[in-house]
């Protein structure tokens, strides 16, 4: 298990900023939840101020749910260039289902996917992503806001 | 100008979640920019999946803008308790203006605000909050990731 903390993202943000910034988003939508923290701070860097969210999880825990909710409205009625921001790309699947419905339902942008860490087996590879995941990431907003490990 | 880092907000989690959690909310509101970094710590604090945004900015740069955007559309339909989430009540306009709209649209929910920082001199004064704003705060999210702080 990779313990990632927040010194290792504040440090990770300023090359995911850099590989973000040639596409000139106007528009980032955060993958909730994992996706809020890092989507809120890459908003900051890029100067971003049409920062949207959706929720699609697929994960329970650390097992995996067999049914993926999608749920939330982006109105991205004056947007066209969108980044879609998530923490990891894990098995893919919540991306594989959640970007053929944003662009169905959004043909006027341009989409891209912005992550931290990227599973090589996943359906879908967003395009601006700094690592490659070959263990369990423990991001800081999933250990240290937990009641059991607030002493 | 207070300089309100990780470890500060780290530790104010803890004590923010003490007091949110009996009213045993269901679904948090991030008021984006802002709120987004506090509200995807508090859904995982209290354990609620439910999280989603809306966009409410009537601050540009330190100086007020004249028009507050509210934008966004949040699905409450399977929600009942709500805490709608932001990082500061300063003037309160914000709150003030996106607050009875939420009600209005989602009368069979129960809303509570939450916040880090209040203006005693605000419009509407959150249901949970930790420190009075005395100072301009400079949250870490608004510092750390620009790029002109990036060496």
């Amino acid at each position: 298990m990779i313990a990632y903390k927040y010194e290792h993202f504040k440090n990770d943000l300023q090359e995911l900023r850099k590989r973000c910034e040639p596409f000139e988003a106007d528009t980032i939508i955060a993958v909730a939840r994992g996706g809020m923290t890092l989507a809120h701070a890459l908003a900051m860097a890029l100067d971003i101020r049409n920062l949207q969210s959706i929720r699609a999880e697929s994960y329970d825990g650390d097992t995996q749910r067999d049914l993926l909710t999608i749920s939330g409205q982006c109105d991205l009625s004056l947007s066209t260039r969108v980044i879609v921001v998530d923490d990891i790309v894990d098995s893919g699947q919540t991306l594989a289902s959640l970007m053929p419905i944003l662009r169905l339902e959004n043909s006027h942008c341009e989409f891209k996917i912005a992550t931290l860490f990227t599973k090589q087996t996943a359906l879908i590879q967003p395009d601006f992503s700094l690592h490659e995941a070959t263990d369990w990431i423990d991001f800081f907003w999933e250990r240290d806001f937990l009641k059991s490990n607030l002493l």
